[in-house]
């Protein structure tokens, strides 16, 4: 029986940073991936204007989510600039209500310490169980099910404390592809932290796989939320 | 010397699951006790409209809160939408003003999960030492004393660090009481999480006695604030 | 393709309060289950001299393991007495060499509070990368492959933070008859706690089911070591 | 080679509580420190109507500031009321890009308590890596650096885990002198708390020495950000 | 009813720094207290033999408990040396089941740092349940009830985490006197840490207090062990 | 003014692994390090009888020493069961009393997994203040001083929560070649864990670099213990 998998980064190549091992990983096993990304990411360049730097970001995720068969969500909120209200909160039911995920994979509000990323997280978690309510109305109906949501890896590690290891070995190339599609991103990253965004992201991986016993994995915790998830949903 | 108590739950029937016993017992000896229902619970049937079930439950509170003669506050904000500004601040504020407790039971912002829980205990948290304020101008003077403020389980003991019980063996019939009067929840509730509302909340005091070796017990976290309650304020 | 799993307890109780369920439906589905425990548990009756109990109690063990075709292994240390030393780290890298198990499920060494659960746990994680190194000698040649290692529960759910929640509700009926087979704690338990300890056992896997949405279910939490397990064993 | 400290209280006197000591320590060497201050402090006073108590205070962090060298930013927002919004967000990324530091220094948003701390501490946290971005548009041009953040200790160290110590013996009369600045403050707080804020800041830095072996010492955590602060940069 | 209390310290001035304010409200009340000290403190002068140090450390401690009426049990393990074993843990159980305690305060194994005040506070966690078994036989009858056990704060409050305070403002001038008992210690302190040990001790009461919003304070923890205590004993 | 620096790992090859970039970085500028080494490490073959490995670890050990000018001390004790007991404890007090360190570098008790590692960490941890005391004899006089303690990494990061940063960037090279001077250890890790150990070393530094936006780092963690360590003490 096939999952449907909701994957929630707050800027456009989170997801291909932190989990998209991962979600090639389902993909491959047929199962339906959908990538939301939260913000324009207007602030990925030094040099471009805003509006070119957010169209060119849509694009390089688009070519990324083709990579592996993915659908794109594409929310559109300004980077850097992301709130909890109840305008955002509705429109992330909605989200769920359209994809109706057995799985939410995003970034972990404990954890994590970028803003646009604790708020992404928050907005997930905190509509988990409101995504079945009929009484709130989005665009959708309510889904049947309350989805499992999983956090994911955060930037570096920092602060992160893994629970669950998903072996991405067979997977990496893919994802490599994927991070690569961001390619506005990678001179303003390495004269930012000094080191190419892919290598970045080896690093990152390769270290994961290592503390599981593979060549690469990706690491998760789960949402500690009424009522738990007893299912075993990470591929 | 008899207290008065302020207990503010987020839904209509959250205090009734999580520190009714707790109330009972306190309202059992005399103390005076208060009881605040943040938001009108307008997301609780799957069928009726949001002003027809919000007017139900609030009668079920009263109800409830009738039970042990304690007082009902309704706050009325809206179900899944409750946020801290700074409307919300002063209002809670004002709500402390007019009450004067000694003991303030709320929501724990750290341990929970559900944003109206979260946000419910964060604005009674936050605004502790608010309360003493003259230059904050609310509809009643300010208190004279900064009350102590514990924080109560969280719905399935999910994430929850009990450092008190209380023993409610002797209130656990007016708890099922109180929890029985919030009638419109129970078919809803049975679906959604596949138990009797009363069943699951015998459970789980049943759980918290054992930890505590008595019949029924309800647990609670001190709010870590300067300064420090030092009295023993729990019945 | 089918797994060995090996539980082990501090007392001859423990696996069945805490794990059975789990047991049960490994049992169930085929896998191979050896049930160890450490002590004689010699002081679990106030009237009986130690010989004696510590023989009803070895009996009603077997009587326990037999119920879903478990392995029972009686290693005999001294009940409250059990201590990490050269001899006993031997002796369970020897049982684990003799067992050769993918799964090793045992008490928590970081959240229980009772030392012979503690003492048990430790000499587990201790040993669990110990079992595969040629020049540690036991009884049995070195195991494989490092065995994947469980925590455990604990009694009352006291201080235990889970990460992972097994359904039991189609098992609860064997758990029940696995700890009715410790006869001989029935009135001593109900006389020291004031609750039937098969009615203790309900009330804490109910709430854990509750936690998780099931009827019944028992918790875990995985041993933080490296490398980290990676595969999902938990039925 | 000298630093650019940064310091953002909440209120007029809590860097002064806080961390006056440690800025004493860096002005002596001839580094050059920034006092901010986000509110107005308009709240202290049982009796003067909030225009003049925040006049008063004003001219008070001034005289203290003075007493260092230090230059004072005076960011006039309600007392008791500070959020974490748009504007306020642009306004701190705007106060770092006007002083350009090597370290900030400002409350604890995981310790503390104190809602206006919090956000305080939350805007420079969330905003450390904002402030070297081009196309967030402040009044001042982007930083060349990520700044290191340093969180203070809380107010009576509640809840406060140190993880590095400065001893402030060499400076503490700077210390008392300028919390004496505060001199409107003494009379209120001597009531509010039953003893004199300056024997207040005495006690608790006195503490800290005591803790590091010193007779007087403030102390600090580092911010779990990425990319993590690599210098020692506290005098 | 007047309490049974046993506090039990790793050296003969550990009590008197730690929780004799709090003792001596006890027997102000007409309590029964017992301090017990595990160890001879003979490593407690830089100039004079152990044995000779370990003669005056006991006078003293007598002394300081005279001033409160306590009686003193000496348990004579060497200082610096002592260890978990069956000997220490069937002398522990028989100190309890001699003194018959409503309440014990000692060490907290989780939160000290010192090897001597971890294995005291552990011994008594670990025997807590231990002390109501028949089949433990040491030179007294089994305890009818099982105690409560506080952990008292650290030395100069590293790491601890305070869940309660008892206000010690009244018996502060008694703590010092039982602190100044251990005249042994001043010089030797004074050369070691830079402060007159009661100083040291009026600092952390000072601050303790300051926490809890009164003039002196020492603050507790309560073991996670099931059956957690319900009554609330501290005075 | 020099520092003498005093590291100690478990086995023979865990300070190169965990530490050494500090280590060689310490040398660089012209401080005095001495590495103790607690086992034989003799059951680091697969093939080889205990002595005979043991010797040959020992030759490693000392030509990775001599890389960095650094002492090697062979503790002797057997690989995978050190104790902690009253000959280790005093043992280790006297290594420190003969190399008299400003700065102790050892596992981390707390965050470490392995036993030998936990317990090498527990005797540096437990015997820090008693290092300066007359009445404990050993072969050496007391230190004048209490020295810092850090603790290391644990391998593969597992469960540690870095507090400090080193930049071993230009110490690389050295750590390389002290890793590789334990030749015995290649193969077996290999077949152990399916990558080189100078490749694994190199992730986790790499990774541990990327945290701090470096090439390569080490990250430690302060004991908590009193008197916390004032100084900066890591190169």
């Amino acid at each position: 029986m096939s999952l449907t998998v909701l994957a929630v980064g707050a800027h456009p190549d989170d997801l291909e940073i932190l989990c998209a091992g991962t979600l090639a990983k389902y993909a491959d096993r047929g199962d339906r991936v959908f990538m939301a990304v939260s913000t324009n990411g207007e602030v990925g360049s030094p040099t471009l204007p805003k509006e070119e730097i957010a169209r060119i970001r849509k694009k390089e995720s688009e070519t990324s989510a083709a990579i592996i068969g993915a659908q794109l969500l594409w929310l559109g909120y300004p980077d850097e600039f992301l709130y909890e209200n109840e305008q955002t909160r509705l429109r992330y039911i909605d989200v769920v209500s359209e994809t109706r995920p057995d799985v939410i994979i995003t970034h972990d509000p404990e954890c994590d310490y970028h803003p646009d990323h604790i708020t992404t997280g928050q907005l997930l978690w905190n509509t988990r169980v409101m995504t079945t309510v009929p009484n709130i109305k989005t665009g959708h109906p309510p889904c049947e099910k309350i989805p499992a949501v999983y956090f994911m890896d955060t930037v570096a590690g920092i602060n992160f404390r893994p629970e669950e290891y998903v072996d991405i070995s067979s997977t990496i190339e893919k994802k490599r592809r994927m991070l690569a599609a961001h390619a506005s991103q990678g001179e303003w990253l390495k004269n930012q932290y000094g080191t190419s965004y892919i290598e970045f992201m080896e690093t990152c991986s390769g270290f994961r796989g290592l503390q599981a016993g593979v060549r690469f994995a990706e690491c998760f915790r789960r949402s500690p939320t009424f009522p738990a998830n007893i299912e075993k949903l990470l591929p």
